[in-house]
């Protein structure tokens, strides 16, 4: 029996014991009418399908997405490995497990991030701007620190919206010395700082960070929009001029660059221009580094979603 | 001399006295270094070329979109007729004339159309979305009743937008019964009478109630998202449900249809997607009307700018 | 042994007998040599997965669609249910049952919705295009009763043509009236009523009223066509004027909307605008209620194909 | 004075009497109040903008695109050359002239190029097919070998029609051995042969065969619908079979080759998608023929709008 | 024991022997831990698929695509036939077999196609082009012979690029004639010669001339370009003037006609133009040759991917 | 007479002398008989419509571009400045004048530009890209300094390819860091500077380096395809891997990002989709800041033909 092995390591013909995820539980029937459990297990190394046979419960679809600790043999079905469960149970609040060892995150350490975040919002020129971004951030500072970029496409997983803030809020720190003569600094990092919180809305999150779904409210109304409107209450709380409160709404509106890909008004200004560009940018080179860790140097990946097309690993 | 003949009924030779509207105003200088000035002529029935030779003021560039008390000549120039003005002073508060002899109306009775929207809105049988509606009627009253629909498409004239949110609403009604498997009234009705209520802030009116003019807000933000955020605050002070509140922010957000169309999101309920059609069968049948209105019977039209064809008025 | 249990009904593990339809009925053989039938069990409430082991005539693949008494069990295969047959022979001309439990059908009584046909018909003023109308109806009638609007998207059921009909009839009558400064009401009523008798000619239909495939004929030349050309020779027969026959085959030409949408000409006259949007708000309006259907209040349903989305249904 | 000088050759100075086309006829008035006529002066050989000053009458827009003996001088206006008109009458039935010198025409001789089509047709080997061909024919024989095939983008001159189908019947049969296994011949040069008898309807012609504009149904219902209708009917009462009926109807109704060029369905058997390829090719060789003769060796065209780009002379 | 039966006409049961490409070979283990190949058994005649159970070497997923002496037999899984391989050994040098019976070939004798090819080139009046073309020819003389025009979508057999190529210029032949106005025949000959030649390094072939894949460059440079580089280089030593090898590359560059079809410029001279049309003729009538071949007459294939849409075979 | 008066500084009724350029040059002849000529006056801080009147000589056509000694009036003709030259004669090699006074340039020094280039070039570590891109630069280091990026969309003026292309690698240099784990930035820096070489062939320059228009090769082979070919020749003189060469070509030929918009290929490796986004953002930035430096604060642009919409600047 192998403790807590991560799933990226098994093997066919293992036994297995340790704290695991276990989504997507289906509750089913064989034809033979016994009962049984189909569901994925899950680390932040990888997934597998798994199967509990002979299973009435207790666990249900309902526990989809905790934490559990399970005993069981790593096996095979058509070709691909199937984990077969002998033992589970939902893990209680006296275990001690890693959330980071069970679902995939952000390559960064938090702290650090928060704080080359903070620094930056810190040197905002424009009081009004650093102001609000600065309420925004301790308004949202956990789900900030927590929440994916996405549910799949890049950026899907733990601390995801924090490594693409980040990341943008760099680009856009140098760029706006670049372009200096049309682009206004504070402006533009407040936008790219401001542009994704709404996702903290669009997307239904279970207690361990994982995306589950998009929310009603996320479909029905859009992350631009829930935004672009608590920006506006809070510039209005906070008495900031007309043209900025304009400013900041407009970059949150338009920074997916174009109507078709749902900006709500395509960008006018220099500064909405370069955030929605930054954002594409900073989008496909996110989708390119997780692709390319799964291709091998000088062969073509799978076609990707996000992208439309095989991309190239060079040597 | 001619007392305030309409501009429809001018000829070639006629000497005209009366109050037209010079929109248009330009202050020039012939190559002989005479001073002009260059403008149209306006009134409710149509538009002419205009020109005051060897002025130098007072009316400047400032005064286009005023009454003006005029007298001059209607000439000729390139094939084309074209109104020499001979005298011209702006018209004062003692002076009388019709508003509505001077720039083109809704053909309605502003006090008719009211009362029914009032009654439309009255049978609504939600009271959470009664009460919005009514409230917003109350708040934007003035601007409701006299502000066009558009700035040149369709309804570009006063009273354009209370014709089309009327005639709309009319539809809806009949079409929520037809329809009454799938479609809640109370949310066709309510969404059908606010969609457009943010065209007042996306359009700069001159003060005979002409579009001069997008505004800077209309260009950046749209009128779907402030008009949705005007409605989602008034929700919230209202106490309206959650449910609610994002279903109505849902249909105006969404009521262009396609995101290539300016939707901020695509209508995803039933109440949405037939609010984006009614708002297209109305639009298109103001347009062939407008266009049908200039067709000899048995014959087409020239390209439409907003159809993007010409179109066939029968026998 | 239960009688006559509807498919919607049917529990794992029951012994059922009665009148079904078997429909894409295919001949097999297992890898032990022995052949077997795999086909589809429906009724008007749903379908079932079929099976009859070790069976080698007289039903083929000729009977597909036909009513047939089959005696069986309900059983299961890989999580889904599975009617195993155990006893089946084609009903005879003596047998009993009624068509309308054993294929969908349009929720309405067709001889209440015949009679609205008839007078909104009786009702156009134009005697040329309400004669050319009843011609019509009486010609096809048989087939106007029957058959479906589509063979999947909407209203894909016994009788979908008459109530797509009857429906934009309805909404044609309102709208002629709220439209009548550019709307000839007579115009509209013939087009909207005519615009889909192709439909006949454009599927191939099982004596049942199923729809089995589209016909050569419906692929090659089209139902707009193969109507417009109907239209034109009776009007010939009955002496219209050049302009109404013109006027009545561009409805039907154009009545889907966009080139791309195989409209063989574009919309160009208000009547024909006003129908392909009719046309467009009925289809989608019965997606919405096919789909809402099996949709839980407060969720989203799958993605629909018709639609290209997916659709909410709210509380 | 020269006598019948071609406008080609005409230059600035010199004085001109002789037959020559008056097209596009304005009445208008001087700022002076002086009438006069604005015109274009036409032969085979180009046109030039034409005055009459001082005139007023009997010439009126109605005899735009008639003959007439002409007197008056080359001059120019802005750089560009004006004929001002001296003398004016309309041709007389006894007045000689040669009407192929006063419109442009097609490169061919008329009767050779019939003689061709006719032994193309005599070849077809299926009966039915050959017979419906040759009764169309003789049917239109007067249009056949007069009419443009467009009212501007290529062919737009008298017997373009001819030369565009004389020239698709010999690719189309020489395609037809090269690609024996799938194209039939005889439905293909039948279909080629047909493909564009509607647009005998489609356009407005003046008596020399000039195309003043598109006709109402033309636009209403398009010329591929108007011939395959009566290609339908002649077919019925020759007796075709079904089949071929449909075969030759499909690939009338399918030549533009997508539903977005004007298809009325898209091509779905080899010889209706060969035929478009063939109608495609031939317009577009056409369209080089006549752009490249207006550009010099080594040297760009300007925007050609048939073709939507410029294109290159080489040497 | 059967000998060398061709795949198209083996049957269930059958006990064979014989030559047979092995090709997809992945190396499995069933879940009782028991290692087994499955892979595509393939001759000219068509595929199916095999397996070798209980089986661990020598052939590996190396040996793809080789020819190898088999033995086993025909049966059937889930309704499918497959091909039970009791015996293998890859062929050896001195085993006799015919490669044609092995892998799908063009419909052509290679030399008799190959002396016309050489024929049309020499009668190339301009000594450049004929020159250019004739080096070409004898530089990738072996891979012209054998590759196909394509990995999937038409002509994907052996010899299928000649066979594109001699019918192509087959038809540029003829129609240099009937366009003689505007084509320059020599260019058009050899541009037709020379589009595809950039194939031979797009694809990565087995020994037996099957494309595998696209290769690298074939993805990240495109076949145009290489074409087209590797003419200009072989223009520039032979002396080509500047014009003519200008020329040349655009012909290659543009001969996908449209930019989103992977043109690098669209064609801008008339040889440009027809060469595009004709390469999309004689792939499209290719598609229709392959797509009809399966399909009865009077009935429609399936949707077919190249042409994006299901096709007709008339009786 | 005021000396060399810049043309943006001139005001009607002004006598001026000095040097300016003349170009669109054109003789024409008034109504009259009197030979003049039409013209653009252009120095760097603008253009202006100018006339010689009666004037035949011996300036002409083919001076347009040069430098000439020019003594006029500023006049005014229909509202707008009209400069009518008295005295005119070309500029000799004696005369002492300031190209960069004559003709718009970047804002920026040379020597210093390129220095900051060459800087780049030497902290490449690769050693095969570092040499081919030094190479490149020495072979068209004049062109390199001097000549714009394009005819009129961006960086239309004097050393404009250098400014974009220092921008960019400016860009490439910290984007190559901030994306380390996809990006080789040996592999970036040498596609950015490389990527628009080929426009030394695209563009036909005046010896004052103004593009008067695209060359024959520019718009048939295009300068993506022109740069990948010269650096794949230069490429293999150095003796670079095979790898290394591909993916140089790769960078160039995909820059322009989607087919549609030039791209021989899509990019597929991180490098080429991070230097057609750099790319985009630097032409976008370079037109935001082009058109909002015409444009007053607080108010939006005219529509911009390389945005394909009008923009904001704000306060």
């Amino acid at each position: 029996m192998e403790q807590d092995i991560r799933i990226a390591d098994m093997n066919v013909g293992q036994q297995v014991q340790g704290f695991y995820v276990l989504k997507d539980i289906r509750c089913k029937t064989t034809t033979s009418g016994s009962p049984f459990i189909s569901a994925r297990l899950m680390d932040a190394t990888g997934e597998m399908e798994a199967k509990i046979w002979n299973y009435s419960g207790p666990i249900t679809e309902e526990d989809s997405c905790k934490v559990m600790l399970i005993r069981g043999e790593v096996s095979e079905y058509n070709g691909t490995p199937q984990f077969v469960i002998q033992k589970i149970c939902l893990a209680s609040a006296d275990d001690h497990y890693d959330v980071k060892e069970l679902v995939p995150s952000a390559p960064l350490e938090e702290n650090e991030a928060l704080a080359e975040v903070r620094e930056i919002l810190a040197s905002i020129d424009d009081g009004e701007y650093r102001r609000l971004c600065q309420a925004m951030l301790e308004r949202h500072l956990d789900a900030f620190l927590m929440i994916p970029a996405a549910k799949s496409v890049h950026h899907a997983f733990r601390s995801g919206l924090l490594m693409h803030t980040l990341n943008m809020m760099r680009a856009a720190d140098f760029l706006s010395q670049l372009y200096f003569e049309v682009i206004d600094r504070s402006l533009l990092l407040a936008g790219t700082f401001l542009h994704d919180f709404g996702k903290e809305r669009e997307m239904v999150r279970s207690e361990l960070g994982l995306v589950t779904d998009y929310s009603a409210p996320g479909k029905l109304l859009g992350h631009l929009y829930m935004c672009a409107q608590e920006v506006c209450e809070l510039a209005r709380e906070q008495g900031m001029s007309e043209e900025k409160t304009m400013l900041l709404q407009h970059l949150i509106l338009s920074h997916h660059g174009k109507l078709e890909f749902g900006a709500a008004v395509e960008p006018q200004c220099a500064e909405s221009e370069l955030l929605s560009i930054i954002d594409l940018m900073d989008s496909r080179m996110e989708i390119y580094a997780e692709t390319l860790a799964d291709t091998q140097p000088g062969s073509f990946s799978g076609k990707n979603f996000g992208l439309g097309k095989a991309v190239y690993r060079h040597t």
